[in-house]
C-alpha cells in the first residue's frame, strides 16, 4: 500500500524521465508511470515541455492518457490539444467520462471541435456529450455528467443490479441510483447501500428516498456547490423543467469550484484581472496586474490635482499634508474590512437574512465605535506629541471620524450594488474600493480643515 | 419528490413556528418540521430565542434532534450546550456519529465534559469518542470518524455483507470497504460497486485494490482537504504510525474545512482578526475590527512624523504633498498583489516549484516592466497636466518607480517569511503590508525629492 504517491515524483524522476524521452527509452517511461495517479502524472507533464508532454501522452494507453489530460493545468492542456490531430483527441475524449469530454471539446475552437466529433465512433458518448455542450458552462447542466445509474421505480433489486452490471463499465464511482418513472422523471434515490442489504425480488419502489434533493439545468455552478456543501451531498441528480432526469454531478467537481470561485474572489480583491499564478509567464502577470494599477494612479492623479486646490491653505498650514496618509490609509482599510464582511454574507445568502436597514444601523453602530476610539487617540497623540494646537487635533479627528463613517457605508453599500448589477461584489474589496475611499477622505479631510481653520 | 426544502422555510413559517411554541402546539412543530432537511431546521432554530430552540430540540426525537444540533451555527450550538443538562447531552451525543460527538464535547468546559462522559450509556460509542478526543482538533485524527466497513482479507463477500448489515445502523454512508491484515493493518480498499456485482464466494483478497491513498493521524487538515480535492476522494482511511486502520475521514468534512480556510484568509488579508461575520453582535464586530485599523492609526501616525520631518523642504515646494496619495496608494496597490500571487502559490505547493532565485528574478522582471509604464504616464501627467517642471516629474516618477520595485520586493518576500515562521501568509496581504508599504513610499518619495530638488 502506497502512502502517497506524489512523494516519489521527486525532481530526480523528472530528469530521468526527461532522459528517458531523448533516448526513447519506452520501456522505462511507461513502467515508471505504471500505476501512478493521473494527477500526479498531469503535475509532471505541466512540468514538460510541449513536445514532451505528447510523447509520454501518446506512448500510454488511451484510457491513461484520457485520465491525465483532464488534469492537465488548463495551460498545458490548451497547448497540448493545439498539437495534436482530430481522429487523437476524438479517440482520448470518448475514453472520458461525458462531463469531462465536454470540457475538452470547449477548449477546441469552433471548426476544430466540429473535426473532433466527426470522427467519434461510439454512438452513444458522442450524443451524451454533444447534449451537454448545449448547456451554459457554468451551470449545473454544464457541469453535469450523463454516466449514472437509473433504476426504474417497478423493477426489483436484481434487475437493478444487472443495470448497474450493465453499466459498470460507463460509470466508475456509484454512490446513489436514481429512482424514475416509465417517463424518465425523477422519483427519488436508493443508496447502494441498501442494494446490497435488500433481498433479491424486493421492488424499488418499496425501497427508495423520495425526499431527494435536485437541480435545475440551468442553476448556476456556485448555487449547486452552496447546496451540496450545506446538505452535504456526495452527488446531486439534475433535471430539466419537466423534472426528467437528465444528469449528476458529483463532490469532486464541486472542490474545484468551491477552489476556483475563492481563488477568484482573492484576485479579484488584490486588483489582479486575469486568472493568473506564479508559474505565469512574466508578459501575462504584468497585463494581469497593470489595469488595476493604473486606475489606482489616475485616482492619484485625481488626488493630486484635489489637494492642489487646496494648496494656498496648505502653504499656510503645512501641517496638514502630514496627515494625509493616515487619512487615506484608514479609509482603505474601514473600506475593506466593511465589503469583505458583505462579501461574504452575501456568499451564503439565507431566507433569514436581515433587512437592509437593520444592516445599515449595524454598520453605522460598529462605525461610529471605532471612529470615536480611533478619534480620540488621534486627538491626544496630535495634540500632545506633534505639539499642534488643540484645533488642528480636532480637524484631524473630525476628519478621521468622518471618513470611518463614510468608508463603512461605501464599503458596504458597493458589494451591495455590484451584486445586485450582476457584477462580483468581490472586486468592491479591491483597489476600486480603496481608490474611491482615498479621493473620499481627501475631500473630508480638507472640507473639514478650510472649515474650522478658516483658510 | 421536493426540489430543495429551504424555500418552504420562510419567514412566515418562522412566524407560525414562535407562535406555535408560544402557545405550546406541540403536534404543529412537530408535523411542520417533520421531514425536513436538518441543516434547514438548524437555520429556523439559528433565528430563534434559547429558549425556543431549545424548547424545539426537546420536543423533537432525540435522533433528529442531534443532527440538528451539530448543524447549527457555533454560536448558537454553545448557547444551547449551555443550557442543557448533562444527561440530557449525553443522550444527543450517543445519537451522533462519533467526529460529530467528539466535536461537541470538545465545546464544554473540562469539568462539564467529565460530567456528560459519565451519563454515556451506549459503551463502544463512548469509547470511540473518547479516543477521538485523543488527537489534535486540526489534524486527520481530529476529524475522522470511526464509523466505517472494515472486511478481513480472508473474507468473501457473504461475510463483508453481513458485516455491513450489523454496521448498518451505524455507518450512515458506505463509500468503500476497507481491507485490512489480522493485525488490522490498512491494505485497500473495495468498493461498494465491486461487492454487488461480485458472485458471493468471491474471495476479498481477489477483488480489492491495492493502491489507496491513506493519511497519517497527525497530518493536518489542510494537507487532509488538499489530498483529497487533487485525487478526487469521497473518503480517506486515516492509519496511526503503525499502519492501523482508526478511522475514516469523508468529503462532506472537506467542504467544511475548504470553505473555512477561505474565510479565514479572506479575514486575514482584510484586517478582520477574529472569525466574525455580519450577524455578530456590534460589539464583537468592533472588536474583530479594531486591532488592524490601530496599527494603521500607528503607521498613520509615524508616517506623519515622517513628513513633518521634512516639513521645510514641503513649505518650499507645496506640490510635493500633492502626490503623497498617489505614491502611498500605488505602494499598496502593488504589495497586495504580489503577495496575493504568493500566498495562492505557497497554498498549493509542489514538488517543482521554481527555485527562490527565479522567482524573484521574476517579481524583478514584471515591477520593472510595470513600473517603467507607470512612472512614464506620471510623469508626463505631471509635466503636461499639472504644468511642473521637468525636474519636479522626475521626481514623482522616479519616486513611483522605486515604490513599485521595493513593495513588490516586500510583497513578495513577506508572506514567505510568514509562512516560514509558522505563520498565516494571508496576513501579508492585509493592513500589515499596506502600512509598512505606506511608510516605504514616503521615505523613498521625500529622498528622492531631497536629492534631486536640493531642498
Amino acid at each position: 500500500m502506497e502512502i502517497i504517491k506524489q512523494f516519489e515524483l521527486s525532481k530526480e524522476y523528472l530528469e530521468s524521465l526527461r532522459l528517458g524521452i531523448e533516448e526513447e527509452n519506452n520501456a522505462f517511461i511507461k513502467d515508471s508511470l505504471d500505476g501512478a495517479n493521473v494527477a500526479d502524472v498531469a503535475a509532471i507533464l505541466d512540468e514538460l515541455s510541449m513536445d514532451e508532454s505528447i510523447y509520454v501522452l501518446r506512448l500510454l494507453e488511451n484510457q491513461f492518457s484520457a485520465d491525465i489530460l483532464i488534469e492537465l493545468d488548463e495551460d498545458t492542456l490548451s497547448r497540448v490539444l493545439k498539437e495534436m490531430e482530430a481522429p487523437e483527441i476524438a479517440s482520448l475524449i470518448e475514453c472520458m467520462d461525458s462531463d469531462d469530454g465536454a470540457d475538452i471539446l470547449n477548449l477546441l475552437p469552433l471548426r476544430e471541435r466540429e473535426e473532433v466529433i466527426s470522427y467519434f465512433t461510439d454512438r452513444q458518448k458522442s450524443e451524451q456529450i454533444l447534449e451537454l455542450l448545449r448547456y451554459e458552462e457554468d451551470t449545473a447542466g454544464g457541469i453535469m455528467a450523463k454516466e449514472y445509474i437509473r433504476a426504474n421505480k417497478n423493477w426489483n433489486v436484481v434487475q437493478t443490479i444487472n443495470e448497474i452490471r450493465r453499466q459498470a463499465e460507463n460509470v466508475d464511482k456509484i454512490f446513489s441510483i436514481y429512482v424514475v418513472d416509465n417517463k424518465q422523471q425523477l422519483l427519488g434515490r436508493v443508496s447502494l447501500k441498501r442494494i446490497v442489504l435488500a433481498s433479491e425480488q424486493t421492488k424499488i419502489e418499496d425501497i427508495y428516498e423520495d425526499e431527494v434533493i435536485s437541480v435545475p439545468t440551468h442553476m448556476d455552478q456556485e448555487e449547486v456547490a452552496e447546496i451540496m456543501r450545506r446538505y452535504d451531498l456526495e452527488t446531486v441528480p439534475v433535471v430539466n423543467v419537466k423534472n426528467k432526469l437528465v444528469g449528476r454531478i458529483t463532490f469532486d467537481d464541486i472542490l474545484d469550484i468551491i477552489r476556483e470561485e475563492a481563488e477568484e474572489d482573492i484576485q479579484a480583491m488584490t486588483g489582479i484581472s486575469d486568472t493568473v499564478d506564479e508559474y505565469d509567464s512574466v508578459i501575462r502577470l504584468t497585463k494581469a496586474r497593470l489595469p488595476w494599477l493604473l486606475i489606482g494612479i489616475v485616482g492619484g492623479l485625481l488626488g493630486a490635482g484635489f489637494i492642489g486646490f487646496f494648496e494656498e491653505g496648505l502653504g499656510k498650514v503645512t501641517a496638514l499634508a502630514f496627515f494625509i496618509p493616515l487619512i487615506t490609509a484608514t479609509g482603505g482599510n474601514v473600506g475593506i474590512q466593511s465589503s469583505s464582511l458583505v462579501v461574504q454574507s452575501l456568499a451564503s445568502k439565507s431566507a433569514f437574512d436581515d433587512s437592509i436597514v437593520k444592516r445599515f444601523l449595524k454598520v453605522l453602530a460598529v462605525a461610529v465605535i471605532n471612529g470615536l476610539i480611533l478619534a480620540t487617540f488621534v486627538f491626544a497623540v496630535v495634540v500632545l506629541f506633534y505639539q499642534s494646537d488643540v484645533a488642528f487635533g480636532l480637524v484631524v479627528a473630525i476628519a478621521l471620524f468622518s471618513v470611518v463613517l463614510l468608508s463603512s457605508f461605501m464599503g458596504t453599500i458597493t458589494p451591495i450594488l455590484l451584486d445586485k448589477a450582476g457584477i462580483n461584489p468581490a472586486l468592491a474589496s479591491g483597489p476600486f474600493i480603496t481608490t474611491a475611499n482615498d479621493l473620499l477622505g481627501l475631500a473630508v479631510y480638507f472640507l473639514v480643515a478650510m472649515s474650522l481653520l478658516h483658510i
